[in-house]
């Protein structure tokens, strides 16, 4: 068993670690840390609200037990010696300050966007460009760390590169338009979204969001040369919009491939790509990596972002685009805070384990 | 004072019609006519669902007082020799019966899709292609009809045309692609979108509506020769979805323009069509027939439908696309049941009767 | 393994009992019944809905794959010699028509008002009145029937019911107030609530609901005496209410008890009684008959209908009365279409079977 | 025209404040206040939310026109001999402080609960218990203080005190138990509630909220002895809840009568209550003071806040009570941050100013 840490275990996406790790076969959580406003308490009395009494616990499953009366350190006292691995669940600027101190010592799994940008690091959503791993070893010596920082991408980012990858690997792919219908809990807790904001709304605007996710795709979903990662050519452009939505990312894609090729083709190259994705035994690989329905009233964020425990990505509507001479149009949907979140750093921990990387 | 009759007054739209023709300047609301279950009841006991008990009466205002009472007739005694024009709110299947019935006697404007995709018949959207007026004519003399059909575009082609416009004017337009979130007001109440499917919902799907909007669009923004409507040049991909938002449509616009213009040129083109637009005297015309807003979280359906009491196109995040060469991006709110329905339908009643079509 | 049949199982209530009998260790669904309209068509496609192409199917479980291809029998089409017991899912005014025909060759367990108010037909909540069931013997003999009817409480009256009893046991009743938040799916689907009548609202009136929750506490706390049922004499005053929640409704309920009692006495008697309840060996029974929160947040609706499957009944607030000289207040929460309906009557059949009764 | 302040002026209340002094005929809005992050802000730049840029402004009407660019104080900067009154939309903490340091100068009309229960202190609904102004004399002489500090009740007291008043007048009142199905604009907006924790949800508790309904109702209706104010009899009993609407507070109460009273009997004791109530001919009070609907889906807060401003009690559902000896029930609604807050303490102001307090 590795032993783990959590820094920034108390807010959403920190929650989701809690349940990704309770029982894990590999993995032992051993230290959650927090902000210094909850450290020294309980996890489950730094839940709880102070003007409403409400506990800030938004899982459909309960607090594990032996996380429950788990005292929170603060940043501080976490010891990058004392754990084989860190999982990291904080705002842009404290990932500035804070990753880099434990990665000296200690791998650490990012959810935050404070490194995803710099050239020896890699972007990494586990099946996807497991290859780009190799920056890892790159960016050790660059920085002369025993540990690294490996980013997940933005959350609106993972469902569309996953669904990208089978047509850049087989039909080629030229450019893409993406919306985005998010859901609230991508927006965290603490606030997060005000109930009078959304409600009988939408938000047309989530500040840097989009930058995030046109970037980063290309990153994705380009070529590891031995040095550096070489973006893919792919043009991306996206509009991100906030939804009466609890969980779950609703994206419309409109995509112009290289080479013809019809919905079932297209229908096709996801399910093979799908069939045959690298992490498929590992412990928290969903049994389908991308699900692709006929029914043209799916996906549905209520109804399938809880399929394999929201680490599949769910596509719907494939049909030919009016547009682009070799154009595609589909629907997906892709769970914020699992596969596209907190499940996500674990799977990847599980694929960096399973490579020998820790 | 013109005598017209509503043909589907007690659904979403009729309702709007209801209202719209209140102490309406030029128009008297003199027959009311629905289904044969609401035939010879009163327009307030007709609107009063037996399960539930509840009015079906969704707007801000009250029933206007003389219509509470009036008594709804069949359609088959609408006379069309005692009214001076038809505004229909019927279903595809009825509308293609009564509405050539009534159009032999008299002009007909129909918020029904039964007629729009006819050769001899014009979509119009008024202020925007007035010049596809003079298509009636020769409707008239084709089918020997005293009046005429004039059918309004499906309510989430309208915001999009409106806006598309100015920008084919003056820069030209190769090619859309356009997201909408849809409200449940467009799904109009018999019975309308269930709670229960939408609730913490996207349905990634509406029936027929991406196809009349692609094709609608060609149309109104295409040139009549004297004879006919030769379609506009221009590419349109939509993906049409549904969300939790009681009325107002928003869509997400990615625009290829011919010319390249910065956003201050498109945003300057949008403002200077909206100010000299030609049914700006009109009664129902509003203040702004486009506004443009600056703050990037505009708009937002429920903040900005009601401007100018729904007739206003509201457009904001107007900023460079990142695919196309020459292309803009925006998103846009339009109100789905007033300029995009029945109110639009009053509008075009007025800008036919300043014309003397009527 | 017993055979039973479904009518109306394509109904919300009626897929609770598709689901809650699917890999069932007692009961073997082998019939299944529709209205006219969906007679001769595969469950799976009876449930589309013509329309918006949407399925109407509301759960997190999937259609049992034994009955997506069952086809539905018009209710004719029954043969009430062929199954050993039939569950209804019916409007009261059709219950009237086919339960009786059902009941002359075989026991129906139905969530049907029509036949609760009769004197020779217990309203039965399984664990709370079971002695109640030797009526059903009675209403054998009056009406000549093999068979009989025994129908289920309104999914109002369920949890208000369950709570009661203890406090009535254990320190008498003299008289409730209840206000009901109710969710969505109370209402059913055919429609069902509409989603522009309930979003951003209160329907401050269901109905016929408060007169049946009011008369049903009495019978169902009532005393068999041999013949027939005594009323409890406690009375009850109800107002209900539509709010926009899913599932799980919520009631605040004020209640004046004959004898002194702490909270915390309370409390314990509701434990107790949850403890010792008679069918907690059962199949579908849960875990918890009554769970008591402390943490004065809950119940909550979203967070709690799904525990134990929603066959718990969730208290909490439980605290003294500021009217009633012996007066407690509390909160709770119960499963409308779980313990309150479908999978409620399969836990009834479970204790039918446990007693021999079928 | 008296010169008034606000402080607090950009929460929720306080916006509500900004627009309801708005082209008012009496008062003239001269001086804003917010806490220190807002201090030197112009009031539009104060409202803009830095991390999601959304503008922090929840109202139909727009942010009025000479209040956009005014500057926000400090609290310190407010000199009370400069202006004739001081609204204040403040939590209780700071109100303690600040309110008495401005009562010493000027009148303090007060949204907060910080006062309302001191022996001196009325809290006042205009048109409900003119004769407590009284009290504020005896408060003055009391401390010493050129002003004095006249609190408006909880919003959720405020629609059951009026409806009561008319009742206990006519017919005596023993006792109420009263629910509430409380809006979310009633937790304000900093943060106000969270989105993630109401969706689908019903929340069933609000910190100290049920104690002060209780308390203060029972002062609101008392009498004014000349020295002090003697609370009424009445045994009041609360259970206060959180739904997912917007605005407007609903909650069912059943009332116990000293004199049994037919509810026609009782809508007509508060319909002549409401047609000669004292502040009819003030600026800011409604048509009608109370509203009694017949039809029995009535009141919902979507459709019925919004009658006369937000400033009528909207009553529905009056039926005699199965519980009580002489007991009655009925549902309310109340607009909570219009007659139940800012505009309730402008209506306030406008009774003072009628009476020649200020």
């Amino acid at each position: 068993m590795l032993k783990v840490a959590v820094i920034g275990a108390t807010g959403a996406v920190g929650q989701e670690f809690v349940i990704g790790l309770n029982k894990h076969p590999w993995f032992e959580l051993v230290q959650i840390a927090s902000s210094e406003r909850s450290a020294g308490k309980r996890y489950i009395d730094a839940l709880r609200d102070p003007n409403t009494s409400l506990l800030k616990w938004h899982n459909k499953e309960n607090i594990p037990e032996n996380v429950r009366e788990m005292v929170l350190n603060r940043v501080e006292e976490i010891n990058p010696n004392k754990v084989d691995l860190i999982f990291t669940a904080l705002e842009s600027e404290d990932a500035k300050m804070i990753e880099p101190r434990m990665a000296t010592e200690v791998p650490v799994i990012s959810t935050a966007a404070a490194f995803r940008y710099e050239d020896d690091v890699p972007i990494l959503i586990p099946g996807l460009n497991d290859e780009h791993c190799e920056l890892l070893n790159i960016q050790r010596k660059n920085r002369k760390w025993n540990g690294f920082i490996a980013p997940l991408p933005n959350c609106t980012t993972t469902g569309m590169a996953i669904t990208l990858k089978p047509l850049m690997d087989e039909m080629g792919l030229e450019s893409v338009f993406m919306t985005s219908l998010q859901a609230l809990s991508g927006a965290g807790r603490s606030p997060g979204v005000i109930a009078l904001d959304i409600m009988d709304n939408v938000i047309p605007y989530i500040p840097k969001e989009e930058e995030k996710v046109q970037v980063e795709t290309k990153k994705i979903l380009g070529k590891f040369d031995g040095n550096s990662i070489v973006n893919a050519s792919v043009k991306v452009s996206c509009t991100c919009t906030r939804v009466p939505v609890m969980d779950g990312h609703t994206e419309t894609v409109f995509a112009e491939l290289k080479k013809a090729a019809l919905p079932d083709q297209v229908k096709e190259s996801m399910i093979n790509f799908s069939k045959s994705v690298s992490i498929r035994e590992l412990p928290s690989a969903p049994q389908d990596y991308i699900i692709v329905h006929d029914d043209p009233t799916r996906p549905q964020p209520r109804i399938d972002r809880e399929i394999n425990d929201g680490m599949s990505t769910v596509v719907g509507r494939l049909r030919k685009d009016t547009v682009f001479k070799n154009g595609i149009k589909y629907v997906l949907l892709t769970h914020n805070e699992k596969m596209g979140s907190a499940k996500g750093a674990i799977l990847l921990a599980e694929l960096f384990k399973s490579k020998k990387i820790i």
